[in-house]
Parts: structure tokens; C-alpha cells; sequence
């Protein structure tokens, strides 16, 4: 089958052998895959992420020392059953599932080696246990969407959303605007939203956003705590610890960039007893001020993933339509256009979620 | 009157008028009160709180062109009621009392002023609302302890620890060694702490913790995964999106130190899903590693003061027995030895609390 093969960081189509259902596996065939951002920080600075799971875990989170094939994110159709499958699904059926297989240790799909590879290429295999079947009326590129949308799901449930939190997404790629997507159909708002792309600000309005700031013309910040004073008593959040609370809904951050400093503009710019989700990936080195966390009392929760019951809970909300996110999709590819759009990401200030169709 | 009095980073005893009680407060006569290394701070860094808080709220906090007298964790005794006072508590009773005067705007005592003195000094005034009185089986060493065990129970609610959860405590200066003791009252352990000095080792073993290590010789991140290792399902933390969950209990971090450096190691060291309490003040720029908290999925909880309700716990908690920390005091001094015993804060090994005794 044809694939695209990242080795010694240059990604290339190439012809691979089909992968093999082990027991319990199935064969699909990929209908779409999106490309994510860590697909790109993979490319250029892999040894990142394996230094950073070093440092934790004292084990490499990727082998690069074969050729791989990314893509974690997709919607596939049912090619054949392995074996020992149950065979719940029939031959045909659209699914998505959660990037991982399910074997003794359990493999991270398209992270390990050409024989477990991910939605870069023509087929791929998955864990039957884990596949959810796609209802009909969503469309293939909504379906493409379930896993960055669980990502964004799991990031309002790690910091507990309430309704009457008044949210900042800080960066409107993907990740932000998914996010504003589930803010939306949780009801929370206003949201407050900055992205330095006006294409992607008018993206984050038509997701859902109830008002989009320029960081590099106006405070993120500012605007942020004008949405979310109040007058009403019953509005207000919970008295803190903290001296000169203002008259604030509570406030809940969103830094979707993983850009370094953007960290410490949000504790700076936060109001007291903020909870902030940091969800965007920055493996390097950043610079914050603790005192800033500290005279404000505010909450820093990294999230990583989702739990298995978010990404079946995104996929309801798919097919019931409380989500519409079909306006993050900004681009399709072939395997041909992959490497190009994986260059792209980050850097054009038009591109939100670029999916690959293998068989365009 | 005497009193300490901190002007151009210097620190001298001085007579100073009086304070005059204003509408709704009391005079009294300072017993004792615990010296905080945030006094230290204010002394040889007194702009970095200035321009931490300008920074996030664009005022001062501190009114450095006036002399001040500083020192918030007092206990003392009511010499005179003012004016409009309900006179609730009679003349000579013990009392400890949250370090703020309900004005308006807020005062907080000890920072704002000559006329508002805090407990490094004969007399001081307090508003009477304020006032919790102690119970004469509660000796004066532990009453002055009230503010300090406050800010770690507070630290321990902000956390929400729970009985299964195992705690590491970095940093056995008075924080550190009241949060052992707060731990420890509530049931949760083993308790693991750490601390380069052996004498505060040695206090923090006597004061409850189970397991100590010096961080010059040891990892206290091994003995913590130690501590929290388990077989018992029924014993385990909740399931995380983090792979590669090790069968661990609940892990609780608390940063207690406030030096550059640690909570990067506390990122590193720490185990998946670990919540982290920063309640060690460190007011310039440190380094992390982000990517180290997303791929645990942490939590870091900047802690600050606490609510009036923990403040008025602590003197229960004292007044009932649930907590001994008497022994968190390793000095005494009266007003002609706070120079120095401020200069040795944090800089000799066998200090933790020293209290100053205006009337000795």
C-alpha cells in the first residue's frame, strides 16, 4: 500500500507492505486522517518528545530508529476482521477509535514502527474493542474530527467547567476552536478568543466565539475581565483566599498555542482564581513568574489525551448535532500533498485542520 | 512605644507613638509573634512584592516610603476597647486575629504605615470583628503558630486531599513543617518530606512524617514513588488519559520552599495525575519544562493566605488537641533580636520558627 514514511525527519510517499490484524484486530481502510500539530513537531524535533518522556518515565515515547507512519486521527471503513475479532461490525462499516492497539504493551498507533502504522497511509489496523461506528449522516470530515475534539473536551472537563464560567481561548488553531466549539455547546460564555490570524479570529466567531481579540492590537486580557464583571451577586465566584477579588464571573483559561510565554501572559493576565488548562504542547523550556500564580491563587492543569468515555461522548455529540464543527476543516490532501501541508501548519494563518485522504 | 521599625532595608528598634484604635477596633498588647521569611523578603526584596503585584493589578502592596513595622502572625492580649467596639471580649483576654483591619479600603497590618503597626511591636490595634479569642489551655507558642498553620491548611484544602492520597513535602522550613502537621491530623501518610538541613529533617519527623530524605544525597521523587506504590486495586488513583499509569496511590505535591529551581523538579519528579500546592513564595522568574506537566497531566495550585474560616479552624484544632506543633518553634527572641534573627532565616539549618516576645 502507499504511505507516507517519516524516517531521518523528511516525510516520503512510499510503497509499504499492508500492515497484519493481530488477534483481536481488524483491517480498515482510511477515509480521512487529520494532520495535528504534534504530527509536526514529530517531524522536525521528535528527539523532543522522547526527551521529554525520558526525563519522566526513563523510556523513548517514539521510535524513530525505524520508519514510521503518523496520523492519529482518523475515520476508517471496516476492510476485514483479524483474527479471534467478534465481529460486531460488519465488512464496510465507518469507525473511529482512539489511537492506540491494545497489546501487551500497549502500542501509541503511528508512533512505533511501519508494522502499527497511522492514518498517513492507504490501510492501517485497530483494536476491534475500541471502534465506534460513525453514524451515516456524519459526514466524513466531522468524523476526522473526533479525537482533536475529545482533546478539547477533555481539557473543559479537566479544569470543570461550570455554566457560569466566563472563558479566554488563547490561540484559535484546532485545538482552540474545537475547544470553542464544546464551550459553545456547554453554554458557557461570553467566550473570549485571540489568535494572531485574522482568518482564524473569523473562524473562532463563526464556531462560536462571542468575541475574537488581536493580541498584537489589543489586550486578550482586558477584554477578557470587561466579559466577565459582573454586578449581579448570584453571578459572582466563590470568595478566595485572594485580597481585592474584583467583581468577576469566575474565569477559566484556555492556552491552546504551546507557545513559550504565553503561559506567563495568561498568569499575568489572568484575574484572581483563574483555572487555566494548558493544552497546547510546548516541550522545551518556558519561562514563568510563580508569584504571579501565587498573589492570584490561580490553577495550572496540564491535560494531555482524553479518557476513553470523551472520545465516545464526542462521537454522540456528532450524531446528535449539538456540535457543528465542520468549519475547522480548511484543506484536504493526498498522501502526495502531506508533507507540504505538514510545513504549512503553524505558519499559515489560513490553515485550521488539514485532512489527508489517502484515496484523493 | 518600641517597635521594630523597617526603613530603607534596614530594620531598628525605635520608640513610635501608640496606635490609636479607630472606629470598631481594640488595643493590645503583643504577646508574641512567629517572624515569616515573607518578613525577610519584604526587608531585602520589599519592590519585588511592589512589582509582582503592580503587575497583575497595577498597584503597590506594600507602602515602602513610610517606616512599617511588620509581623502578622501575633497572638496578644486586648488592652482597651475604641470607639463604637461592642466590647465583646474583656479587657485582658488572649486573642489571635486575622492580619487585617476591616477598613476601607483593607489594611493589611504590619504593611501600610506607622500607624498601622503589626506584631513586631509592644501594641498594635486589631479590629474587634476580627478577633478569635484562645483558650487559656493553649499556650502562647502555639497561639502565635495560628497564621502559619493557617496558610497550610489552606495549601492542604486547595489540593482537596483525600484520605488515600500520599504527600511529598518539599521543603521542612515552617510551611512545610505545619503542612506535615496538618497532614498528619487528618490521616494521610505515609507522609514523605524533604529538606536539606538535618535538624529540619529531624523536626519534621518528629512533627509527623513518616519518611525523610536529603535531597543532596537522595531522590525524594524515588521515595515518594515508594511510598505511594500499591498492589491494591482499591487503593489506586482514578484512572488518567496518562499512559503508562504505574499502579500508585494518589500522589499530592507541596512546594514549600519558594527557590528558583524546584518546582521544575517537582514537574520532573512528580508522579501521573499529581496535584501540586505552590505554597512557597517565590516572586522571580523560574524555569519549567510544560511539557513535563502535560505528559502526567498535573495540576499546580498556587496557594495564598487562606479564608477567614481555616484561620478560625486552626485555633479549634489547637484548642481541641488534634494538633501539636509546639515544636515548630526553635527560638525566641524580643524586639532588640529581630535583626538578626530575620538575617538567619532560611540561612541557618537548625531555625524553623522563632518568635518574637516584644514584652521580654
Amino acid at each position: 500500500m502507499r504511505a507516507v514514511v517519516l524516517q531521518d525527519g523528511k516525510l516520503t510517499v512510499t510503497e509499504v507492505p499492508d500492515p497484519v490484524p493481530g488477534p483481536g484486530e481488524v483491517l480498515v481502510e482510511v477515509i480521512a486522517c487529520g494532520i495535528c500539530g504534534s504530527d509536526k513537531s514529530c517531524v522536525h524535533h521528535g528527539e523532543a518528545f522522547n526527551a521529554a518522556s525520558n526525563k519522566s518515565f526513563g523510556v523513548d515515547m517514539i521510535d524513530f530508529s525505524q520508519p514510521i507512519v503518523l496520523g492519529h486521527e482518523y475515520v476508517a471503513r471496516i476492510l476485514e476482521h483479524g483474527p479471534e475479532t467478534a465481529g460486531r461490525l460488519p465488512v464496510g462499516t465507518r469507525v473511529v477509535a482512539m489511537p492506540i492497539l491494545v497489546r501487551e504493551p500497549q502500542v501509541l498507533i503511528g508512533f512505533n514502527g511501519p508494522q502499527t502504522p497511522g492514518g498517513c497511509a492507504e490501510r492501517m489496523v485497530l483494536s476491534e474493542d475500541l471502534l465506534i461506528p460513525v453514524p451515516d449522516h456524519v459526514s466524513d470530515d466531522l468524523a476526522a474530527l473526533t479525537e482533536p475534539l475529545a482533546v478539547a473536551l477533555h481539557a473543559l472537563n479537566r479544569i470543570d467547567t461550570a455554566a457560569n464560567d466566563v472563558p479566554l481561548v488563547v490561540g484559535c488553531g484546532p485545538i482552540g476552536l474545537a475547544t470553542i466549539v464544546l464551550l459553545k455547546a456547554r453554554g458557557i460564555g461570553p467566550i473570549v478568543a485571540a489568535d494572531l490570524s485574522p482568518e482564524r479570529r473569523a473562524l473562532a466567531l463563526e464556531v462560536g466565539a462571542d468575541l475574537v481579540v488581536d493580541p498584537a492590537a489589543d489586550s486578550p486580557y482586558q477584554a477578557w475581565m470587561g466579559a466577565a464583571a459582573t454586578d449581579d451577586p448570584a453571578l459572582m465566584g466563590p470568595p478566595t483566599a485572594v485580597a481585592g477579588q474584583l467583581p468577576l464571573r469566575p474565569t477559566i483559561g484556555f492556552e491552546c498555542t504551546g507557545v513559550p510565554g504565553v503561559l506567563q501572559q495568561l498568569l499575568v493576565g489572568a484575574p484572581p482564581a483563574t483555572r487555566i488548562a494548558v493544552a497546547g504542547i510546548n516541550l522545551g523550556e518556558d519561562v514563568i513568574e510563580p508569584g504571579q500564580g501565587i498573589i492570584k491563587e490561580l490553577d495550572v492543569r496540564f491535560c494531555l489525551y482524553y479518557r476513553p468515555e470523551e472520545f465516545a461522548e464526542v462521537v454522540t455529540l456528532l450524531a446528535d448535532g449539538s456540535i457543528d464543527a465542520e468549519r475547522l476543516v480548511t484543506g484536504h490532501v493526498g498522501l502526495d500533498g502531506v508533507a507540504d501541508a505538514v510545513e504549512r501548519l503553524g505558519t499559515s494563518p489560513t490553515d485550521a485542520k488539514i485532512l489527508i485522504q489517502p484515496g484523493r
